[in-house]
């Protein structure tokens, strides 16, 4: 291990993005006398009369949601992209715009209310595998949609309003910013070197193991050597897949047991249920071949020193570039002694 | 104005960026269920003896404040840039790190602590433009130092640990990202149309006025077109000045008044001590002439509809794009009318 990385001020490189985050390793110190989070622990019934995504229950348009008993898919009652949107472009001197339709989805992953991917079980977790496996098909046959933007927001810290497990995808017809970074720099990396950027670096991890949290036969959970967040972390299949209509019945086990694995750790370090957004970049769904896409999702948790305390990201990541305290290495280390303990 | 903005969903090209924002009009409506703010609306007294910020208190470290009378720039003390970090470079494979060195500082804008920029007279706001000019050139002078970042983190939402008035500067040898993005789309406007990219959109602006919360003789405050944050803005001056050691003291006086016009109109916006994060975009302090940088202040507020209700940049804005209901339009008539009241 380089010891150089776990002293001193320095930058890491995002090979997927093209961008930087800055690494202050001797900052962890830092006492903290700033904003604290809450943190709810409190006990959620398995039903909740008042919640507008359990079974059963009317949603705040009047629609009843069905007694659904595994996942439930409906069309967002407040989508943030609309999909009869007029058509325009706007051009008009330094001032340009274009209309963007779209579809936007919620998700629930289970009828339980009290339940949070961390609690389910892999085979419930595989259910909800398959729904993201066929609306990203669904949704990319549209002639109108390009990209599938699957996520979840866990947590009131992250924006989520309703504890109720589930998730959302926002589809449109173009490229989002992200997806358009990570697009050309597997693009460039795949015509130069005829392999995917994704499956050559996991390779070099899974020689040294330094940042790997868990693997199974499909799947690696790692840090990624450029993550931004405290306890940033991947989940991504070892073979080049572009999407995730590519993997197996068998492979969809493998990566529900590998979203478990990583939710459960998350909820032991802080021993709370830990929040997050996650979420999934794969292959746009547009004419191209998008060969060089290697699919992953990847989870950004705000937490940094326990479930009262997250990193804010402002002023200068805001101006700058991302910046983080602890390193890489020491959140992976963390996470896989919490494996280990758990065994 | 175009009214296909204010209905339908479309994305806006940040022309500073090269990069766009999605936004949602008809999404304001949406009812919000999720996390409310704390906001204090606690009087401060102007002088805390717990706080480390200050005249004459003893911080963390052991050193004690001067008994200072207007502005206090110290070094951080728990700089996130080590100005003696050992250099090195990393380049294993798909690992990619660079050592990097700089130099932090903490500038109290006032001894009064009970005051924020918004609580100023203009004639005390000058005096940190003079300290944030003289640190720029000081620190641009040291060899090491390539970009000199100036910014406020203020309100314990944004991250801010001490309600003590004040900003920072993290200085450091390489450009962070958002900056080398603005440094590319201004070169290549320059070197195209031999303007400025930011001069001849203000221009733009300043004939329609759509956008446009307030100006005097040298300086413009608008709400830009491509506005990420709901009621985001932006303070230039009108002349193509590449950094904030240009400007004379009349404008320096100019400046003071724009700080004072808008940081006023977000108080009265939601009836609170309105946070934000604000930070000085300017020229690089590197060999290069840098004829093409046009330097501006921008804010970056996160509450959305009430002093306790934000916005959150969570899933899709992490993974796709920024993302925003109120246009910049309906922000910047609300900000303006407030301007008119108080008059
Ligand atoms: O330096 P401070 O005020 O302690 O810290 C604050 O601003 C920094 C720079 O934006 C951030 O990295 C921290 O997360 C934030 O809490
Ligand atoms: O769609 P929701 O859950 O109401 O809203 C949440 O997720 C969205 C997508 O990341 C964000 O735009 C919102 O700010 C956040 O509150």
């Amino acid at each position: 291990m380089n010891t150089d990385l776990q002293d001193y001020s320095h930058k890491r490189f995002n090979i997927l993005t093209g961008e930087w985050v800055l690494v202050s390793p001797h900052r962890a110190k830092r006492p903290w006398q700033g904003q604290n989070e809450t943190i709810s622990n409190e006990e959620r019934p398995k039903h909740d009369p008042n919640c507008y995504l359990c079974s059963g229950n009317t949603r705040i348009n009047g629609e009843e949601n069905p007694n659904y008993k595994d996942v439930f898919v409906f069309t967002n009652d407040f989508a943030a992209l609309q999909s009869n949107s007029r058509s325009f472009t706007l051009n008009k001197g330094l001032l340009k715009a274009e209309s963007e339709t779209g579809i936007c989805k919620v998700i629930c992953f289970s009828p339980d209310h009290s339940k949070s991917l961390a609690d389910m079980h892999k085979k419930d977790i595989v259910k909800v595998v398959k729904i993201w496996q066929k609306e990203y098909k669904l949704l990319g046959e549209d002639k109108m949609i390009n990209h599938v933007q699957i996520f979840e927001n866990k947590g009131s810290v992250m924006g989520c309003s309703n504890p109720h497990p589930h998730g959302q995808i926002w589809s449109q017809s173009t490229l989002p910013n992200e997806v358009k970074k990570k697009n050309n720099q597997q693009e460039a990396y795949y015509s130069k070197n005829k392999s995917s950027l994704l499956g050559d670096y996991l390779n070099q991890e899974l020689e040294t193991k330094e940042r790997i949290i868990f693997e199974n036969d499909d799947f690696v959970v790692l840090i990624p050597f450029w993550a931004v967040w405290p306890f940033e972390a991947m989940i991504a299949p070892k073979k080049h897949y572009k999407d995730i209509t590519q993997i197996s019945d068998s492979e969809s086990l493998a990566y529900a047991e590998a979203i478990s694995v990583l939710t459960k750790a998350y909820d032991a370090l802080f021993e709370c249920s830990f929040p997050y957004s996650s979420g999934i970049h794969q292959a746009p769904t547009n004419e191209e071949e998008n060969i060089h896409w290697h699919w992953h999702m990847s989870f950004y948790p705000p937490l940094l020193r326990s479930a009262t305390v997250k990193k804010f990201m402002v002023g200068y990541e805001m101006f700058g570039s991302p910046q983080r305290d602890i390193t890489a290495e020491q959140a992976a280390t963390r996470l896989r002694d919490l494996l280990a303990l758990s065994k």
